[in-house]
């Protein structure tokens, strides 16, 4: 069984007074197209970015593949200078690597994990992306680990081993030099890079500020409330934990379907 | 897509040790044959019922139709001699009646609710039932309303409004005079007697006395451990209502995915 496909919505000319009245309190994937991104889209070409940047030894991400895993580490760490890198990420084979000619290298400009609990602006200012969007919605179909998926092959996943993962209602769109992407916060995406490019990501935050964590530096941490009930919750299982196997599985059933009526959405878009 | 369903074991000439120490920490439901129940299975007739049990009038339900529906009281609660009610529940059809001439009575002689918490023994003195039993692990699949099921037509089951019901598991077994039928705690039953009888339920706690509610005379209470755990739950779930509803919905379902990794049994018999 496939799983639903859409595309992301596409829509041109946006102003910001449209986008944030109408569009933002959506909460649902777009992208918008034409935006005024000032000169970036032809102007970051590889040599200007290898002449501007400069020989800054820079700390990447290398892997054989593109799909990099960011739960089994598929990857290793590296340095080069920029205007270096710059120049072998831009080749098709490399004549100097690190682990094979077919090598993939990514930059991520602060820390490693993404913006979860976090708004999302996704400026693509070169180059080109796929990006495969799910919804938190399906986040029981996406075997998560921690905040992430295991699933990374999406497109031939291993139905054997996740066989959930067909429900997940895909959310499609290719981004090119000039497009924007609004990924809001809790959005599962899947991001695979066509050919060298650079991406900025604009991050805020959703909630008013008192929800967040305050020492929550890089927008990755749950929101206060969402911890604080992990937190109790623990508690409810560690006391349930004194019953017999069976008692423990049967109250735990009813846990479950007491939280699927007091809090799930009954909207299941 | 039909349920599966599985025969209750039947087992003759078990001894109490046998039943102890091999049968009962199995936890399944089972039919005992041959069980010597001294003379009640042929002397408890209509007669000698009407004769030892005189005219005390006793408080019964009754119902137009064989299965009796305790969600939605599909039954009058009425009042009869018990010599009297005897006769009129042998009567294929009655003269007099309170609702039809095909209605159906049920006396009990303790509280209201099945003692779920409690191991039971349903010993069939006279009449023939039929038991249909669910696994406590199929809980989700029953569309429970507090501890009772809204499927009640089990046979011929509203897929369209309980499409999950079909994956319950379903244990079926007929009882006539003189078989017992050993109920687990948890385990959900459904009960259509077939003809005329009586049947004696004998409850024990199979818990240490101590896990349970003092309060609780009719063993209808959830042991102390799984109480306590639903308060803390519902704490959880108000520090969880301070979020706006799409983080909720969200960080419900992460809850929901730790309970079943910490707190379900890995085996689903």
């Amino acid at each position: 069984m496939a799983g639903q496909h859409f595309p992301v919505t596409r829509l041109e000319g946006v102003s910001r007074e449209q986008f944030m009245q109408h569009l933002y309190p959506q909460r649902k994937p777009l992208v918008l197209e034409g935006i005024d991104l000032g000169p970036c889209t032809s102007k970051w070409t590889v040599d200007y970015l290898s002449q501007v940047g400069g020989k800054k030894e820079v700390k990447i991400h290398v892997a054989a593949v593109a799909q990099m895993d960011f739960i089994s580490k598929n990857f290793v760490y590296r340095s080069l200078p920029f205007d270096q890198l710059v120049q072998r990420a831009a080749e098709e084979k490399h004549k100097e690597f690190f682990v094979s000619e077919d090598e993939k290298y990514y930059l991520r400009s602060l820390g490693e994990d993404p913006r979860k609990v976090m708004d999302n602006l996704l400026i693509q200012v070169t180059g080109k992306k796929r990006v495969v969007l799910f919804s938190p919605r399906d986040a029981q179909y996406l075997y998560l680990k921690g905040t992430k998926s295991e699933v990374l092959n999406i497109d031939n996943p291993d139905l054997a081993k996740y066989p959930l993962f067909s429900k997940a209602r895909r959310y499609e769109c290719s981004l090119e030099a000039g497009d924007v992407l609004f990924i809001p916060a809790l959005w599962f995406h899947n991001v695979i890079s066509e050919e060298f490019g650079v991406g900025v990501n604009i991050f805020w935050k959703h909630l008013p500020s008192e929800c967040y964590d305050k020492t929550d530096t890089y927008g990755n941490k749950d929101p206060t409330a969402a911890s604080r009930a992990a937190q109790i919750l623990d508690r409810a299982l560690k006391t349930l934990a004194e019953l017999p196997e069976e008692y423990r599985d049967f109250y735990a059933r009813r846990m479950v379907l007491h939280i699927q009526d007091k809090a799930y959405s009954k909207n299941s878009e």
